[in-house]
């Protein structure tokens, strides 16, 4: 199959996977619901026409593989996630499941000539919009899991034990999806950029070589909830206007700076026209090129945060509800995907560091990661004008699958120099 | 019944309706919700052991009378509304149901002298908390319904047309709630204050001069969904930054004036915490002494809204919810609620403009009004927290009964006089 007709099914597939919505009329596919079961079914389906042996795992990742020289060896995983933000774009996480799927459709002559298993993942949570919490999928496979998030409630309340066990799935045989660092050769993620710099630069393609890492902070606001119109200023404590100086201090502060933070969701309780807010909790996402910087902009947003409460007359509770430390690409596995898209007619990939976080910053932590980024219209991600351009699925593709041959290329050649030096 | 027994068994009544909560442990109770026919069923009882002859309105309004020197007379109404705003307190709305319950009660054997029928209305909808359009129930009483107010929805999206065969009423039928000028004597609420002005005078009770009207919008800004990450800020067009900056500039202009402006509620879409917000609506109540104080306010605020939209590259949509003029109360109404306050011993009244909207202000448009504040705790209101002093209820339900007998004392005065006229 032409990179071209390979890179028009994973189009059509991205939006095959749409049907699997909460939302009629938009996207919303979250941990653990039956769009989950859904989408997982279908990518299966099309796994098996690639010729992978499939199944779902402990924690609802969908996973497909085939055997490469002997049985058993360890595998190179290419993935992303299949879940997705509210009202969603089509192609953040899902192109990149369905790229990898092209891939190993196109290998599928030659896997077992390959010096590694070839497996192909389907992330169930990287967002973490239904509990809060990014990237489960991926951290179950790390043995990441913290015990603690079995108590993770989403908005009806539903715990993620209890949502597992309406799943279907087992909470106790969760360690059953850890992948120990042996089984592993390494991690490859194709994504759109989910950000301007390629369109800018005129490509189609670029490499990752480090992904921030977020901090995630819950931030609620108390103040008292009071009739709106007996209540003259001096005695109000209106924890929504306190939010709302909270939150344009934050843009002001981080725009000045070399950081990203984004406050996405705000709360308000009791929410009523005619009564002054009680309660406003937000969401603050932390985002820099290092930890360093990060935890330096959080210094002075917390700082700044208790100073408007304390003048308001408001309480303040922060809880962080995510922390991930920059996560490096590896430096081999770059060069396996700078040889992918060289391969492509780029003759000075692009390299970027990944503002969003992505499962391959979690994988860092059991194997070498590395990311193929595709150019995406304007930037915008996370919405349903989300768009790519098929020629640049076309060439990312290409490049996806001649980055696998460059990682067995390599394999084979480090075999090779092991073999030469016994025999010398 | 002494004052002081029919004061204990109002506040007790005021808890014994929090049973009616769609919260488990906090009290909501909305128009045309199970929870709502189930005060109206109590309130019904009540009425029946008042003496009164019951029916609920076709606008789900509970309603009971009493005949006076012959049947058929024009009614005098006392009542309040029977609904709440969320997490609401136990008073604002049923203690003046339980207080003319309570009065009526107490004038039960001498009702056939009255020269008037005596009338308890326990309105259905004053919050506006499940359409956002306040005040219904007193609406249909005037015959202010709009057909428009049908296609109302709540939250869930039912319409209010759908509301209300739910409930059991039939929409066809609303215009028999409508009562007639002629049919009406005048119509008297007693009310928490819901501020602090009583308090800060040791006052009891107090009555109303006027009824500032508020003005409600619903103003939306509308920006782009991105992703947090991948979104450098000059490509940004954050909506809930945008609907911050406006909260907080709303909140410090009217600060600076007589006005009182209060944004109560913020809805963000898509509301996810590493998705910039695409939209946000908030709401936005606004009130002022006078109707041209209030108006010229919005003239200044919604340039500044504006303006702040478009710096930002932000859309902009202000929709008016709620319109009502300052209501007045009759002069020769508020003299007969003096007479009544005065009654319990305080020679000077105090007298108040009302900064919250009430039932009162939508009877005005066909009836004589006036009302009776009662002292609450600290002003608070809108909040579990709203409390009364039993004393207080004891000289509000003393005061509300001698006013009704100060305008019984009047007809009968001006009967006199007329016919004294005649005779002459």
């Amino acid at each position: 199959m032409s990179a071209r007709t390979s890179a028009a099914e994973a189009i059509a597939r991205c939006a095959e996977l749409n049907q699997f919505s909460a939302q009629s009329g938009a996207l919303e596919r979250v941990y653990l619901s039956p769009e989950h079961a859904g989408a997982n079914a279908l990518a299966a389906r099309w796994m098996q026409e690639a010729g992978l042996r499939t199944w779902q795992d402990a924690a609802g990742n969908q996973c497909g593989r085939v055997e490469g020289r002997r049985a058993g060896m360890p595998a190179l995983l290419l993935g992303s996630h299949l879940d997705t933000v509210p009202d969603a774009g089509s192609y953040d996480g899902m192109l990149g499941v369905v790229m990898a799927i092209a891939v190993a459709e196109r290998l599928r002559d030659r896997a077992d000539q390959l010096p590694f298993a070839l497996e192909v993942i389907g992330f169930s949570d990287e967002e973490g919009t239904r509990f809060g919490t990014a990237l489960l999928g991926s951290r179950a496979v790390v043995g990441g899991w913290e015990e603690s998030f079995w108590a993770l409630r989403d908005r009806d309340g539903t715990t993620l034990h209890e949502a597992f066990q309406q799943f279907g799935l087992d909470p106790h045989r969760l360690p059953e999806a850890t992948r120990r660092p042996e089984e592993l050769v390494g991690y490859l993620e194709a994504h759109i950029e989910q950000g301007p710099y390629l369109e800018e630069a005129d490509a189609a393609l670029g490499y990752v070589t480090t992904i921030a890492g977020a901090r995630r902070f819950t931030v609620t606001v108390l103040g008292q909830a009071r009739h709106a119109g007996g209540t003259p200023y001096p005695r109000r404590r209106d924890a929504l206007a306190g939010a709302s100086e909270v939150i344009t201090t934050i843009e002001r502060i981080a725009r000045a700076s070399e950081c990203i933070a984004t406050v996405g969701r705000v709360e308000v309780q009791p929410g009523a026209v005619n009564v002054i807010a009680g309660r406003a909790e937000l969401s603050l996402d932390l985002r820099a090129a290092t930890d360093a910087e990060r935890d330096a902009m959080w210094a002075v947003l917390h700082t700044e945060i208790a100073a408007i409460c304390q003048r308001r007359g408001l309480g303040l509770e922060v809880v962080e509800t995510h922390c991930a430390p920059a996560a490096p690409c590896a430096e081999w596995l770059q060069q396996a995907v700078v040889a992918g898209i060289r391969s492509t007619g780029d003759s000075q990939p692009l390299g970027l560091w990944s503002r969003a976080g992505h499962d391959a910053m979690v994988l860092a932590a059991t194997t070498d990661v590395a990311m193929l980024f595709l150019r995406c219209h304007d930037g915008i991600s996370h919405h349903p004008a989300e768009d790519v351009r098929e020629d640049d699925v076309a060439h990312g593709i290409d490049a996806l699958e001649q980055a696998v041959l460059a990682v067995a290329a390599r394999l084979d050649a480090r075999v090779a120099e092991t073999q030469q030096g016994v025999v010398q």
